[in-house]
């Protein structure tokens, strides 16, 4: 049976600590922070609250796993599910380029939760974490572009990577920890299909992701079997959700390439798939002094999952379609220099941003489109309204591993993110920062902000 | 946006008791008794306790919603996940054949967890259950034969199917009930990867489908959203995990057609791709009196479902995995006459029973083939010791709608399967009988056993 099962399994197995490289603790720290700062601004949105509704209805009245910024505990499984239900919804958690994935909001929910559960220490969480990161990335590029068309991957992976998280933490050894892949591979789901009318499904297949991932690794520590192969099999993942499966990305570099560390921070609010552009555009904007008024028309040269996956979106209704809307992220960059949260909360349905949105559209670049997904190169064509054709690029946008987030810019950003949901007090939040940047050297992982 | 899944949820949601005519009514009472036997049956089987386990411990200590057998209640969602594992371990749950489908273990066990919690009555009850049934058969059909070739049918119709059912009792209206269909098709998974190892995922793929089904409903009458059209939209189900999907299937004689009442009960305990082969050799064997000892050969016509899932077991090395065993279900049926619990826990890996097996092959059939899934034609070549060549043929297994069993036969089946368990005394087992053929007169959902 596949080597590849048993080598990646292995691996989250067995990885300690002391075997990961220390710029990618301190980086898995950063991911860390900037997850909770996304968690926290997720909390207060309606299908968030519909999901940990559900969990508080479904599981116990409390628990030592903590709903974050709830002040609520709940078991690990109910917590796992409402946090990685918050993370994703406010579009502003991490994204590995190459795998097409979301990590932080599929692997520090369970990692979190049972960490709190069981007593770990911050470096086994830290541990867990990497091993969650490091399959959830591997397994998104092994399902590859042809997955990422029909079924959104930070669902499907993301059921990987939160077993194999919650895996470390449980001490499974590589042979159950393979069970937990079988187990986790066969419940993963997650199609794009909700987009078109923009529907709550995203919080649901990370919150689903994290609470079968979490089970998968559960069942395993009890015992429970799941198939040798769920990837390469003949009936596993590959053969039932992609065409173009690369089963030598599974064992890509383990131990050696540290996938983790090459996770991008988000910069814009704004589907990823956005953010070359939004980056290219404000070069031209900022390089040439431009004014809303003087553009006449961007033509976003994209990659083919770009144009998947905004296409449909031409007439956003929400905050969160919008998100999704290149017109509108465009637009609201050439007013405003930046898609934050409060810019798409203010603006994304003003007359002056649909005028911008309207004069917006995409075009397949074959540079871009083949470079991708490893790079996302960015590339824009504005035409002004006196005539001149202008040319923007970036080679990586803000955020991405050359082009990082500083500490002081991740936590600015989490204080952003808290102050926009208004669910935790500054002080709190900066009390939790301080909390967070020492994981390292916790004895025992603590709830992050306080029980009510 | 698509007319059949707004037509399919209204119908889910606006289905009443009184609609449905009588001897569907009748037919129902008789799946949930059999689906009861099952689910006794299946209480001590390991993978199920597994499941049980992880409800209780992620879950509160104890609900309004009953865990069969186990004298403790869960929540809806607990109890819903343990029942269904464990209505299918036994492999003597009901079938749909066209579909492809095992209704009862992701339909009885959602909705039975959700009428005790909500007070529903008999009659609303019943009603759900059809609803579910009706729906999670269409869907199988829309999926298709290139579905199952790789997805486990009844993990991934299962959850339209739970949703339909647990929306049902939960008043959705027709809108809401679509959203429910949304959150739940985006959860769909299970894949048949794990026959190859008899891993344990089937109980999962159940268990799973039940939980995500009634999250889905919970979460849609909370307002929470699911994909308009999660069926036939470009990036929905059928987009990601079927090439052949029939959209016409989906409302197919929707209110006239009564699919619930087309379901098979099962009589052997293993794979239903194994019962008209098995039920063809029968035939042979008494017309013509041979002895285990006068069988050369036997090779069995079959269609390519059959093959799919049967064929990599060759060397089956578990109860369970022989119940997916071709050569060991003739085998048994061969020496005993039937294949039952009692013969499989005995008899699978006896050396009569091997050398048999080992004297059986499968060749696909085009006429059988052809019929597939429609009718399940069984049709055997034996040649015997002394050189003659007989031929079998059944047109409908036993246990079909043509061939059904009686109350009694269903009863006995229960108690045949409470007793195998060891989990329930009979006199519990036949107070509880008793009070399941009345369900249509609860005023109230009770439990169905004692509690502890």
């Amino acid at each position: 049976m596949s080597t590849q099962a048993e080598r990646l399994a292995r691996f989250a197995a067995e990885l300690r600590f002391d075997a990961i490289p220390a710029p990618v603790v301190r980086f898995t720290e950063n991911l860390l922070v900037d997850w909770f700062g996304s968690t926290v601004g997720g909390q207060g949105a309606r299908p968030v609250q519909s999901i940990a509704r559900f969990v508080q209805t479904m599981g116990p009245a409390d628990g030592a796993s903590e709903i974050v910024a709830r002040g609520r505990g709940s078991s690990p499984w109910g917590a796992a599910m409402a946090n990685a239900a918050a993370s994703h919804v406010a579009e502003q958690d991490d994204v590995h380029n190459g795998a097409v994935f979301h990590p932080a909001t599929v692997v520090f929910p369970p990692a979190l939760a049972v960490a709190q559960a069981v007593g770990a220490s911050g470096r086994q969480l830290i541990a867990a974490c990497v091993a969650g990161y490091e399959v959830g990335i591997r397994v998104g590029e092994f399902l590859g572009r042809s997955h990422y068309k029909v079924f959104h991957t930070t669902g499907t992976a993301g059921t990987l990577a939160a077993a194999a998280a919650t895996g470390s933490l449980l001490g499974l050894d590589g042979a159950r920890m393979r069970h937990a892949f079988g187990s986790a591979g066969t419940q993963s789901a997650g199609l794009w299909e909700f987009l078109r009318t923009a529907a709550d499904s995203k919080q649901l297949h990370t919150a689903h992701a994290a609470g079968a991932g979490l089970m998968a690794a559960y069942l395993a520590q009890d015992g429970f079997t799941g198939a040798a192969d769920i990837f390469t099999g003949a009936q596993g993942m590959a053969a039932g959700m992609s065409h173009d499966a690369d089963p030598a990305r599974l064992t890509d570099g383990l131990g050696e390439r540290w996938a983790t560390a090459e996770t991008s921070f988000k910069w814009h609010a704004s589907c990823r798939h956005t953010h070359p552009a939004a980056d290219a555009l404000l070069a031209v904007v900022r390089q040439h002094g431009l004014q809303p008024g003087d553009i006449a028309q961007v033509v976003a040269h994209v990659h083919q999952g770009a144009l998947d996956v905004l296409g449909p979106v031409v007439d956003p209704r929400t905050v969160h379609q919008s998100k999704f809307s290149m017109g509108t992220v465009l637009a609201l960059v050439a007013q405003f220099g930046h898609a934050g949260l409060t810019e798409f909360e203010r603006e994304y349905r003003s007359a002056p941003t649909q005028a911008l949105r309207e004069r917006v559209s995409m075009v397949l670049d074959p540079e871009v489109d083949a470079a991708y997904p490893r790079r996302w190169i960015g590339k824009v064509t504005v035409t002004t309204t006196d005539g001149r054709s202008l040319h923007g690029r970036v080679d990586e946008p803000k955020g991405d591993p050359g082009n990082t987030l500083t500490r002081d810019e991740i936590a600015a950003k989490a204080l952003r993110l808290a102050a926009y949901s208004g669910t935790v007090a500054p002080a709190d939040l900066q009390r939790a920062l301080d909390r967070l940047w020492q994981v390292a050297d916790w004895p025992r992982t603590p709830w992050l902000l306080e029980r009510a």
